[in-house]
C-alpha cells in the first residue's frame, strides 16, 4: 500500500467508525502533511482517492468535508412509497386495544426486533453513564432531593437550553419543563391545549402512540397528506385547518414515525406561519432530531416560532439513555400550564435520572456519542436497504431516511401487514404492521421495519419477511 | 447511679432512639440478666422502673413490651378537632389556582417548612441509596435497560410483593404497576374508573393533590363528613352513595391527609363492605401506612378486598426514598386498565430508581430503617404538639393523630388561615391553609402543620404562629 493509500485508508476508517461525521471538515493538507510528515502532494493525492470513492468532497476555498450521505448504486435503488391520502374527515380514535395487541405479541426478547419502538441497548454509553449517575447522587445536596420539583433540576435545564443555543435557537431554561421521557410531555403538551371532543391534526400515517394518546383524551383525528419523504403536505393541512375546529397539531417534522420524512427548512417555516395566523398551537415531537445520518441537526419547527406556539417535545431515550425516562418540553406561552399539569400528575420526574443526565452534559462527550451512534445507524440502514431490496416481492416500495431507525415499506397491495405481521412472528421475528399507526386502519399493506439494532441478524430476518411477503402477494387472502 | 437505673436507662435510651419501638418485646428477664451479667432482680427493678414512666408495659406470660404512645398529662390535653359537616352536594372544583399560589409563595428553602407537603431529607438513608441505584445499575442486565415498561421491574414488583405478603396480604405480582410515585397512580386509577363529569366521594377535608385531580379530570367531588381521629363517617357515606351517583371513592383510610384520622379496621372493613354492595372502586391512597407511631402497621383497606375493587396505592417517596419518584398501585380488577393508561402516558418508571430501591428492600435493613424514622417522627410531635397547648390561641383544637407528619389544628373560629399563612410568610413560617384542602374553600380557621424536619426550629416558629393566631382571634379581620 502506498503512502497515500495509507493516509485515505486511515481517513475513510475515521469516517466508517463515525469519529468523522457527514459535513464534518477533514484536516487541511497544510495541517495533515505538517501533523503526518508527509509531503502536501501526498495528502491530495489521498484527498483526490477518497473524493473518487465519494466518501469526501471539496468546498471551493474551505478544504474538504466528509460527504453526506453516498448515493445508492442503481440497481439498489427503489420507488419511495406513494404520499398518504387520507378521507379528510376527522375521526374519533379506537386503535388502542389493536396497538396492545401488536405490541403486545412482539415483547419476547428472543424476537428479531424488526417491530421494536427502540433502538438496540449496546448503541448506548450505559457504562459512563451509570458512573455519571453515581457522581450526580454524590454531588447532591441532600435537601435538594426532598424538594426536587416540576420543572426539574436546574442545571439540567441549563444544559438542555444550552444545547438550544448550540442550535442557534433562544430558549430559556424557564420555559423548559423536566418529564418522563418524551411520550409525558407530548400527553402534557395535549392535555394543556385540547378539552375532550376537540379535533387534532396530525400525519397520516402517525406514530401509534400518537393515536392512543387522542383516544385516551377523547380527541377527534385529523390525519393529513404526507409525503413519505417531505412531510405533511401544507397545502392539505391549509385547507383542514380551514374546513375543521383544529385545535391542535401533533406533527413530527424531523424523521418521522413511521415515515423517516424530513421537513426541509423552508416548509417547517412554512408551517409554522401557517399556524401562527390561526393561532393554532403545535406539539412538536423531535425525539428523533439528534439522529440525522445528514451533515447537520434539522433545525426542528421551533426555530422559527416568535409567537410561544410551538411546544418542542423531545427525550434522551432514543439517541443517549434509554430507561433512564428523561425526556422534556419547551413549551413556549404554554411553559405555566404544562408545568402545573406535571406537578398534578406525576410531581417530578425522578432525581437519580435528572442528576445522571446533567452530569453527563456537563462532562462533554456527547457529540462524540452521537457521532458514532449516527454512523452505525447509517451503517445499518445501508444492512436494511439491501436486503429488502434483493428480497421483497416486486412493487415494494421504500423510502431512504435521512435519519432516525425505521423504514416505511410499502408493499404490493395484495398483501396484508397483520398477517404478515403474525407470520413473521411464527418465524421468530417481529414487525410493525401498517394498521396500527391510523386511526382508519389504512395502511394494510405497509410495514414499520426498525434496523436499530446492530446484534440482530438483518439481512436474515429481511429475507425471511421478503419470502413471506412474495407468497402473500403471489396468493393474496385477506387475514 | 444504680445498677438497675443504669440498665434502665439503657433500655430507655434504645426506645428514644428508635432501635427499640413501639410494641417491639423487650430482652427478658433470663435473657438480660445472662447477657448482662446482672441479676434477675436488678432486670426486674429496672423493668419495674421503665413501666411506671410509661414506656414499657407488661403482658401476662409474654414478658414486657415496648409502649405504645405515652399519654399526655393533663395539662397538655386538648381538644380535638370537631368532625366535617359538608354540605352534602356534588360540586364542581376550581382549587387549583389557589393551590398553586399558596404552594408556590412557600418554596422559599429558607422558611420554616410547617407547610410543607415533605419530610425533612435528613429522615433518609440516602447515601445508601445511592450506593444501592450503583451496585443496581451494575447487575442491569443492558438490553433491559431499553425494554424496561410498564407494569415495572420485575424484581421490584415481587419485592412489593412480598410486603404485601408480610403484612397478610395475598397480592401478586402481576396486580401492581410501578408508578412514577403515588400521584401519578392516583391519577392513573382515576382515568381508570371515571369520565369527565362523574361523581367521586372524597373525605373532608381532603388532600389538595386529589382536588385537583379531579379539577384536571373533570370530576365533581362530593366531600364527606370525616371524624378527626376516625376517618370518613360510614353512615355518611352510605347516605351520599344512596343519593348521588359515585363511581368512585378516593380516600386515605391510613394517617389521612391533612387530618391524620386512622379508621379502626373495623371500620375499614365495614366500608369495602359498603363499597362492594354498590360495586363502588375504593382509589385507596396510603403513602403514610409505614408512617404508624403505634406498634403496628395499620392494615389498609385493601385487606379486606375480596373483589379486586380497591386499588391500594403507595410509594417510597414518605418513608425511604423521597426523589426517587418511585411508587405502585396494586389495583385489583382494574391492573390491566392502569398498565396500559401507564404505557400510553410516561410508558414506564425510571429504570434507575427502580433499581435502587429493588436492590435496597432485597439487601435488608428497611424494616430498621422505618422503625428509627417512626421514632423520630414521634418525638417530633411532641415537640410540635407542646408549644401549640402552650401558645396557641384558647379555643384551638388539635388531634394526636397516630401516624404520618401532620397536625390538623383547629383554631378560633375568627382566624382566617389564608390571612395567617401570609402573616406567617412575612416572619419566615410557611403554611398550609385549611382553605386549600376543600372544593368550597371551608375550614377557613384550620391550618395543616407539618411536623416532619427535625432540623426546624419547631418550637419557635410554632410560639411565632400561636401569637400571630392570637391576634387573629383577639382582633379579627377577614382577609
Amino acid at each position: 500500500m502506498k503512502r497515500y493509500e495509507r493516509y485515505a485508508d486511515e481517513i475513510a476508517q475515521l469516517i466508517h467508525g463515525g469519529a468523522l461525521s457527514p459535513g464534518q471538515r477533514v484536516p487541511s493538507v497544510r495541517e495533515a502533511s505538517r501533523a503526518r510528515g508527509i509531503s502536501p502532494s501526498t495528502v491530495f493525492e489521498a484527498y483526490y482517492l477518497l473524493e473518487a470513492q465519494g466518501l469526501i468532497r471539496a468546498r471551493p476555498r474551505s478544504g474538504y468535508y466528509v460527504s453526506a450521505r453516498q448515493p445508492l448504486p442503481p440497481g439498489r435503488r427503489q420507488a419511495e412509497p406513494q404520499p398518504s391520502r387520507p378521507r379528510g374527515d376527522s375521526t374519533g380514535v379506537a386503535v388502542s386495544e389493536l396497538v396492545f395487541e401488536v405490541l403486545g405479541s412482539a415483547r419476547d426478547p428472543a424476537l428479531v426486533p424488526l417491530g421494536s419502538a427502540f433502538p438496540g441497548a449496546d448503541l448506548f454509553p450505559l457504562e459512563r453513564l451509570a458512573r455519571c449517575l453515581a457522581s450526580g447522587m454524590r454531588r447532591l445536596e441532600p435537601a435538594s432531593i426532598v424538594q426536587s420539583l416540576a420543572p426539574g433540576d436546574e442545571r439540567l435545564r441549563q444544559q438542555i437550553a444550552l444545547r438550544y443555543g448550540m442550535q442557534g435557537m433562544a430558549v430559556d431554561a424557564a420555559q423548559v419543563v423536566v418529564t418522563n421521557g418524551a411520550m409525558e410531555a407530548l400527553n402534557l403538551c395535549l392535555e394543556a391545549v385540547t378539552q375532550p371532543g376537540d379535533v387534532v391534526a396530525v400525519e397520516s400515517p402517525t406514530f401509534y402512540a400518537a393515536l392512543q394518546a387522542l383516544e385516551r383524551r377523547g380527541l377527534r383525528a385529523l390525519e393529513v397528506a404526507t409525503h413519505p419523504r417531505e412531510g405533511i403536505d401544507l397545502a392539505a393541512l391549509e385547507e383542514a385547518l380551514a374546513r375543521h375546529p383544529v385545535r391542535a397539531c401533533w406533527l413530527m417534522p424531523s424523521f418521522q414515525n413511521p415515515l423517516g420524512s424530513l421537513m426541509p427548512e423552508e416548509r417547517k417555516r412554512a408551517l409554522v406561519a401557517l399556524l401562527a395566523r390561526r393561532q393554532v398551537p403545535l406539539i412538536e415531537d423531535d425525539v428523533y432530531g439528534e439522529l440525522h445520518l445528514g451533515p447537520h441537526r434539522p433545525a426542528p419547527a421551533k426555530a422559527f416560532d416568535s409567537e410561544g406556539l410551538v411546544m418542542h417535545c423531545s427525550s434522551f431515550s432514543k439517541c443517549l439513555a434509554p430507561g433512564y425516562r428523561v425526556g422534556w418540553v419547551a413549551a413556549g406561552r404554554f411553559a405555566g400550564a404544562v408545568q402545573r399539569l406535571k406537578l398534578m400528575t406525576t410531581l417530578s420526574a425522578a432525581t437519580p435520572s435528572q442528576q445522571a443526565l446533567s452530569e453527563y452534559l456537563a462532562q462533554g462527550g456527547y457529540e462524540r456519542h452521537l457521532r458514532a451512534l449516527r454512523a452505525t445507524l447509517a451503517r445499518q440502514q445501508d444492512r436494511a436497504l439491501a436486503p429488502i431490496a434483493r428480497h421483497f416481492p416486486e412493487g415494494t416500495r421504500v423510502a431512504r431516511p435521512e435519519g432516525g431507525y425505521f423504514l416505511w415499506v410499502e408493499l404490493p397491495p395484495a398483501v396484508d401487514a397483520l398477517r404478515l405481521h403474525r407470520d413473521a412472528l411464527a418465524k421468530g421475528i417481529s414487525l410493525a404492521p401498517g394498521q396500527i399507526f391510523s386511526a382508519d386502519r389504512r395502511f394494510a399493506h405497509c410495514v414499520r421495519i426498525n434496523y436499530g439494532h446492530p446484534q440482530a441478524p438483518l439481512e436474515d430476518a429481511l429475507r425471511t419477511v421478503g419470502a413471506l411477503a412474495a407468497r402473500q402477494a403471489a396468493s393474496p387472502q385477506r387475514a
